[in-house]
């Protein structure tokens, strides 16, 4: 799988040896950097790294941004040989960010109960090449968690109160729960079982973040911005 | 290395058997989770993580903000195995947490003039056991970067654009750089340079973030924010 | 009443002829701009304006924030002419704006049942000259409104609910109701019942300000930051 | 000139007797609060207030949002009988606001020198009622100003820092000077030719608001946020 990226910064992500864009036609030459299509225009080669699929794997349905992935990831300092429980897997992009992290000794177990999102989840974890450390599990998490001793459970659910006595018992003493909810009810809701569940240290946040356009005309923040994606709950086991 | 919470949440550092606080003294048996004080307050003890290293370990200075780190991370998806070069150490900070994931494969480079940062650090760098995926170097990053194909660079530099042309001969096709300066005219002349260098997709964020306040009176935002940490920013060699 | 501000731009009223300050002790000489203490200290001598009163009387509680009068005052455009009812007075800062803007044709009708609130905001309306315009009624205001054709309502009240009926029946077609509240039920609760009441065009906010600091050193966004301090619910009679 | 308002909350400014809508043709009859139109759709009929002309009346170009006018009607304290001198008019909508608070005693004088401009501002201000209280001046603001002792002085221009030694010597001692910038270096360049003209209490802010979705789904942040509209520069002189 290859990232051609065109003189606009348009991305493109394809596994063919021949790729038609709207600038002509580029053959993928074995280990070019720089290839130039059939109508002149230059596009980069590059072997994608994990943000490269995020932003153009295909999804089944709105993911976390990066600006919320980034706070989960420094927030717990999740690292290399954690087991994490996630739930459901969606599209699989936070799986995948953290398998990328946790491998080889860690592993991310990821709870999906609809089959055409566990699907598209399988075929992304397989184009980003971490079939080996994501464990997908058509179970449902509020029934209960397999794994013990577990680092991170990360929750990105309708009704996360449910999975949270579940969560409890298979988090290593020391261990993280994050619950990701878009209504402010949720998070409420996720608060209140996390206390009647013996968590503590129980937090949340709402992340922003704004881009500066910085061009020769001056420095200013940009127009457009991203107003809410979710609430951030966090609690922990000790 | 233990870590201490009280009965309020306060947490405390110890590789001492036997730990004076104000609820008392406390002696931390092998393997126990919770200890009682002899004035008979509890303590939870756990095995730090980084996070906990992050918070509680002696400082150079003001260290990046965990919304900010966080979305370096996201930013770059930094994985493990990836090779990166950090400057300038402070505290080790970033540097850690980026070891924390690259390990074991991967490694840090981390670039430090100040004799005394850099002691700090390595004292923050073996308490966390990162001690062999990170390397202190005691360079000026600004005469030159000696590793090669690197994927990801990392600034917080008062003159980081003093660092671009390095970064970009450092870096590996497709690899980023990222720069976090508090000031607006850094950031300016730090796009600037990397135009000028050939770097790609350069873009400048800012990141915040806001505490919720859940309790029995009700939810509220909170009203302490931090307003501003720094201009975080990216660019990438393609 | 005059307005002391010292070469710090720290600001002290006064109403006395002779004025003891950390830098010497000030004659305030009539109709003088500028006037030196018996140290040599310079000092600014200013009509206040309202802002200045706003700034220096003293306070029942917490006040509303400048951003958050100024919202109301854009979002109603509340006008000279205007009738507008007000509860609680509290210090009366948001019906001391109003007054001041509705002058001399239109009157600000505020509700306090608090005798003590009362007599600091009889004192403050005094000090801003605004007596004539301000009717400060000590009534519970979920008993009922007086007043009929009124242009805007504004509840800073811990129960707003309680007036919303009494508010619809007070206003003009086409007036404005305002509701302030910290928590996000009462924003809520009060949204539930502006639509029992029928009130139409219903809208909540928050609003945030930020300051840059720009000195020698560059441009950067000030790290103090004021999180939050609380919703506020718009809604119209049509 | 009425406002209409149809089911859906959309609105229509008129000054026909009969008005023709996707919904069907309204007939406005003198008085009437609701109308029914040949379709059978409610419309409620309303006497425009400032706020309906500023979002219906036609723009020439981008106006200041509700937050920023608001901020600087509470930073300022604008009131009945002050004097204010604004430039450039563009469509007069702050000087509108300020004209509907100032009235009867004071009065804005705003600068434009585009015909085409001045235009359109003098229609928007005669719909709103308020040419007694608007004085549009064809003249180039940087060359001087002409009024004496002003309380405000509001300014919405591409170089600022060419009009400020004016505003000084325009504003009565107390007096406030408003600069309205998009970059940052406007900004910047406008500060520090307010330092050299001895303007004090020098302080620049940027204005957020969010709105709330209040739904019986539950609560959440609207995605949608303006990220920018301008940095607000505020000044006096004493």
């Amino acid at each position: 799988m290859k990232l051609l990226i065109d003189e606009k910064d348009r991305k493109y992500l394809t596994d063919r040896e021949e790729f038609h864009t709207g600038l002509g036609v580029v053959k993928i030459v074995e280990n070019a950097q720089k290839v130039t299509s059939h109508l002149g225009h230059d596009f980069s080669v590059l072997k994608p790294r994990l943000i490269d699929l995020y932003e153009k794997l295909p999804r089944s349905g709105s993911v976390l941004l990066k600006r919320d992935i980034g706070f989960i990831l420094a927030y717990t300092s999740v690292g290399t040989g954690d087991i994490v429980v996630d739930a459901g897997t969606g599209s699989a992009c936070l799986a995948m960010f953290l398998a990328n992290i946790v491998q080889p000794t860690g592993k991310v177990f990821t709870y999906e109960i609809r089959e055409k999102f566990a699907e598209i989840a399988r075929k992304n974890i397989e184009n980003a090449g971490l079939q080996e450390f994501i464990e997908i599990k058509m179970k449902d998490i509020t029934q209960g968690i397999d794994e013990e001793e577990v680092d991170l459970v990360t929750l990105d659910l309708p009704e996360p109160w449910l999975v949270v006595q579940h969560a409890y018992k298979a988090l290593k003493h020391g261990g993280f729960i994050m619950s990701y909810s878009p209504y402010i009810e949720q998070a409420k809701k996720t608060v209140d079982s996390l206390k009647e569940a013996s968590f503590r240290g129980i937090k949340t946040y709402e992340v922003f973040e704004r881009e500066m356009e910085i061009s020769n005309k001056g420095v200013r923040p940009s127009t457009r911005m991203y107003g809410h994606s979710a609430y951030l709950t966090f609690a922990r086991k000790y």
